[in-house]
């Protein structure tokens, strides 16, 4: 039989999707991914704030499918860095993504398996091809929620060990009032 | 080797996304798709105007990859019905695809292969999960151009001929001013 045809309401102003399933990431669910160890620890204590939510509509796992997802990354910094998405490649790491910026500023850190990264700045309208076999990580490096929307096969799948291990060779932080991609001190290739 | 990221700046205002291909549907391309043949002719005749326009980003044709593409279809009827996209099933017919209204008004006819019907309407932020199978075609029920994002599998590819020849079983058309979705009186199960 075949699968239902569906709408959904996305919420520009907000980045909510309705009927979708919403996820939560708070500063405490991301222990070892800022190089501020410290700082890291002294905020979780302090407010332990929502790092981001995802609003997600997802099939099952079959290929030529598609799911989609709003993020809204709040603005906020650990020490000088800015707050990101943990990151990912896909599980099945020929799968491309497509993101949609909506609202605010920020940008995507990309990186090959071998550590090669790029850094492309977003704002509302930019979008994003993210190729086959890149991670991809999300930076707010504005002021007010950074709100996207991204599509993906529903056969990607997540990948966030690699990453959560080794983390992205660049890192964004602010430093005299600018943005800056600099090299990750703690990367090792 | 790996490819290489990519950013593109959509202007929701106008639907453009700079350096993709842009493809022009006037109505000159599209005979036998409206039931009233006299107005169409008509029309052609007198002004042949654009019905879409399509800025389209594709990548080879590949599993797992995405394309993505923004169309632009403007106001307008032909007798009673309003201007419409062509049509199509994907050629792998089992590709879902995602879209994303951003301006104007509208709405999406989908369908089974066994013509089965559904129609969806679309205002800036509706978000629509075309599933596996179902043809799907939209509509401009407005007065200004409705503007939307389609998000595709590289793969996916586009059966035209099958719509061309037999149409959607249901139409959209204007009557008393209001819009309505009737049987199509020219369709054969």
């Amino acid at each position: 039989m075949y699968k239902e045809p569906a709408s959904f309401k996305l919420d520009i102003e907000s980045g909510v999707i309705e009927d979708s399933k919403r996820l939560v990431r708070r500063l405490s669910d991301m222990k070892g991914y800022f190089v501020d160890e410290e700082a890291w620890k002294e905020l979780v204590e302090k407010e332990n704030p929502v790092v981001y939510e995802v609003y997600a509509v997802e099939q099952e796992e079959r290929e030529g499918d598609l799911n989609f997802a709003t993020t809204i990354l709040y603005p906020g910094k650990v020490g000088k860095e800015f707050f990101f998405t943990k990151g990912h490649f896909h599980a099945k790491p020929d799968r491309a993504e497509v993101y949609v910026a909506l609202k605010g500023r920020g940008g995507m850190l990309l990186q090959t398996p071998e550590g090669e990264a790029r850094w492309i700045p977003m704002e509302p309208g930019t979008i994003i091809y993210v190729p086959p076999y890149w991670a991809h990580r999300t930076v707010n490096t504005g002021r007010e929620p950074f709100i996207f929307l991204a599509i993906y096969p529903a056969d990607a799948g997540h990948d966030y060990g690699t990453i959560a291990k080794k983390g992205f060779s660049k890192i964004v932080i602010e430093e005299d009032g600018e943005v800056k991609v600099i090299n990750n001190p703690r990367w090792k290739a």
